[in-house]
């Protein structure tokens, strides 16, 4: 299937199933209300779509376990920018428009909406699937060598001169913050999708092009695009001495290297004959 | 085994496994720091002793697997306590006698340190387990209906007069925070020690009293021990306006309940020759 039609049929399917089960699995009525605000907020679904474009790329039917597998990833997502705005971490005040989590709800609220998504995202990825592997994957991907440990290095990176140049701690940091989740969505997809010898390697070289190409496709966001266009915050990287490979490299580098990704990305699905995945990659033309 | 036995071998083993897991297992040398600041901090081990002692009572072997699995549960223990203290929820400065993780490190690194320990502790239930439903089970226990769940409670209950005498939501509000993580512990030695259809309920009904008895002792240790004993501040939910089963019960009241819950958990172990779990039920008797 083309990625157009692919996202037209599963975004609302996903928006539908998070909507649904957020408001009626959680027992307590308001701390259920203060965690749906952050997952319905209008995010693109990127990564349960990857999920289930691999199940797609693999033939393997899209049933309502595959639902709540990718729909599990998408909390965990959200925990992680419920968490990235806090005051003491970014202290963004908007996030797709809206109020973030902490400004509309008070912190307290915020920190424990985020530790109730974490969880609930692993326990759907563990009910949905009912692989032990592919839990294990999300929990390594978002752990201390993951997302959580590349956030810790960006905490360390911001106003610090000694990292500024340094492509190697830039480059690791940018994958464990937005790379590993990634790569994990794909991962998940290729053991649930049961991806044979050939597949697997070649579906996890795409998502390593992909993830990488992500986060410099988000960091060309912000000073490409208008707030309003971005719905957050824009050109506040460089306003609050963040470091990441557009601050080190420049903008043009960056679209030459953000191509150079996409041409790799593109290599490794050569193999498959669904268009479905290929069709991730237009989403960075908008910058390029 | 009996208990002090028990606790005497299998102590000091957590302690070790634990140290040298987070000090060889996490590439960042400084963030695997500020997380075994706090794992290592001196806590009584109580959950993952709990987990190999379940079973120890259905005479499964205790391996390095069993191992791994019962300090996930520590690791995720972990986290509650450093997102508990942070500023925005109890803020507090001390904890087991040393500096919070935020006092010590910094309000960002702190909730790093716990956003990276849950996974990772996730990670390594799943990986010593092999076992998709354990990993469920803690999850569930940690997510919106479980601890995290208690902890929005909390929020709402203090200084909150209308809930002040509410024992239904006194009691929910406990069990969720304190009573799901131990409950859990015992469900996943249960199940990893392949208890048969008649031990598993009589397991599961003695985590759910020794559970809420923990709640109930915890509460007391408030009142009755100094700070010192303690090792954090104690007559702190009073004078903070928290409302729990012994501020709506008082001491002696408290002392009574549980009493009766130690005679209940004794009383659903009658049927297990091995006498470590009942063991645990001394640990209440320095506030009776």
């Amino acid at each position: 299937m083309e990625f157009s039609a692919f996202r037209k049929k599963w975004t609302p399917q996903i928006d539908r199933f998070l909507a649904d089960k957020l408001a009626t699995e959680i027992a307590d009525h308001d701390f259920g209300q203060i965690m749906a605000y952050s997952v319905m907020a209008g995010g693109k679904r990127l990564r349960p779509l990857l999920f289930l474009a691999v199940l797609e790329t693999l033939g393997k039917e899209i049933d309502e376990s595959a639902l709540r597998t990718a729909c599990g990833i998408e909390l965990i997502h959200t925990y992680s920018l419920i968490h990235d705005d806090l005051p003491a971490m970014d202290n963004d005040d908007y996030r797709r428009g809206k109020l973030t989590s902490h400004k509309k709800w008070g912190e307290a609220q915020a920190i424990l909406a985020g530790d109730a998504l974490l969880p609930l995202g692993i326990e759907w990825i563990a009910k949905g699937s009912q692989n032990v592997e592919m839990t294990a994957v999300m929990a390594q991907a978002i752990g201390p060598n993951g997302m959580a440990g590349g956030q810790y290095l960006d905490i360390d990176a911001t106003n610090n001169a000694a990292v500024k140049n340094d492509d190697n701690y830039l480059n690791r940091m940018e994958w464990l913050k937005t790379g590993c989740l990634i790569l994990a969505s794909v991962e998940m997809g290729a053991i649930y999708g049961q991806a044979d010898a050939q597949a697997k390697p070649n579906l996890l070289d795409f998502a390593h092009a992909f993830g990488r190409a992500y986060q410099i496709y988000d960091d060309l966001v912000d000073v490409v695009e208008s707030s309003e266009e971005a719905g957050k915050a824009t050109h506040k990287d460089e306003a609050e001495g963040k470091n990441n490979t557009l601050t080190s490299l420049g903008v043009e580098a960056s679209r030459k290297a953000l191509q150079q990704l996409i041409d790799q990305a593109k290599a490794d699905l050569t193999d498959f004959s669904d268009p479905v995945l290929a069709g991730f990659l237009e989403i960075y033309q908008k910058v390029l």
